[in-house]
């Protein structure tokens, strides 16, 4: 049985991973026969949003904790985590991804990313095993890889596209059902929520992400 | 398009809907071509669970608030629906069932239902549009309808089964990827989560439930 990470960053599209994307990641996997082993990083998150009204609030939240609720409580913490205990490695989208595991969405191509998340990938890359990411996750991948020419898509979002060849990355348009794959780093991506426009559509580009990487895990 | 309510409870297995459930009736909904009506009360939860640890918190959150994050932000105050805008309605499951939308976890057979869950419920089965319920949910269905001698499953859990009966319904019992169909009061329910054991089981019963939801809608 293949063992594939999903690495959470919360729980909510606005301030979390993004729980549509999530989910049919761990629907994929338990259908291919594969092993979930979900994983967050214990930070507590840069913001909460109230989803609701679309406004921050003052409120506190642990980025482990609320990703427990997608993983209904089976999490681990990404410092106990090796590319040793993994086939695999999969990053939802959500705002989670350049808020909480880095900073992306506030400092663009100069983004610092999470220490431990940052250590995991890399490991994954230098154990040559496939990473897939999705939305805008491939941008947090384009960020550690920066000296790796990573290719990836995040879909056809021109100021994302252009900040990600900002750092050394290679960005290629996808549509939403398609999958592109970096056999080199063995990087696959899909533009998920950051095109849409509804969960049926991002299922397409999800599964095939799943499938791509467990064909190569 | 036929527009099918989701009702939600929060956002998390312990205190909210359960979000597998929840995606997957969302997932399988568009995949047929129906439209996802998500809504939710505005109330306060019953507690918040730290899904970690699995312990209550003195953290206080709002049930329309937290669904908005499974709704990604598109999301009704229940008040505002009536069977007119619906074809048909569909309850995930999740402790926020019986702690937010009723006291079924609390209070068993004597439980209260919010009264707002209860009036939608009731004119959907007074219009003969269907509704559809998984995990604990069902128990909540029994309870608002014990007058209509209601047909449901809730899986093969002796004492939430025994408590349905006591409220004046009928329990049978169901394996986990198939429903229960209530004809005269168009009850569709699946155990889901109850039963499990894992993701791709549990959406082998949701797909059919949603599948029978739209046909009789």
């Amino acid at each position: 049985m293949k063992r594939i990470g999903v690495l959470l960053s919360g729980c909510g599209v606005y301030d979390g991973s993004e729980i549509h994307e999530a989910v049919i990641t761990l629907l994929a996997l338990d259908r291919s026969g594969a092993q979930s082993i979900c994983m967050a990083p214990d930070i507590e998150q840069y913001h909460v949003m109230n989803h609701l009204t679309g406004e921050a609030t003052d409120e506190k939240r642990n980025v482990l904790v609320e990703s427990a609720r997608i993983a209904r409580g089976k999490i681990k913490d990404i410092r106990t985590v090796t590319a040793n205990d993994l086939d695999g490695l999969i990053l939802p989208g959500g705002v989670g991804a350049v808020k909480n595991l880095s900073n992306f969405a506030i400092k663009g191509k100069d983004a610092n990313v999470n220490s431990e998340v940052s250590r995991l990938v890399k490991e994954m890359i230098a154990a040559e095993k496939p990473v897939g990411a999705m939305c805008i996750s491939p941008a947090v991948l384009a960020k550690i890889l920066e000296d790796k020419k990573p290719e990836v898509t995040i879909g056809n979002d021109f100021g994302t596209a252009e900040t990600i060849e900002a750092m050394g990355g290679a960005h290629t348009a996808c549509p939403v059902d398609r999958i592109h794959v970096d056999h080199v780093n063995k990087l696959i991506t899909t533009p998920a929520y950051m095109i849409g426009p509804g969960i049926k559509d991002i299922a397409r580009g999800i599964e095939k992400l799943v499938d791509e990487v467990l064909k190569q895990a």
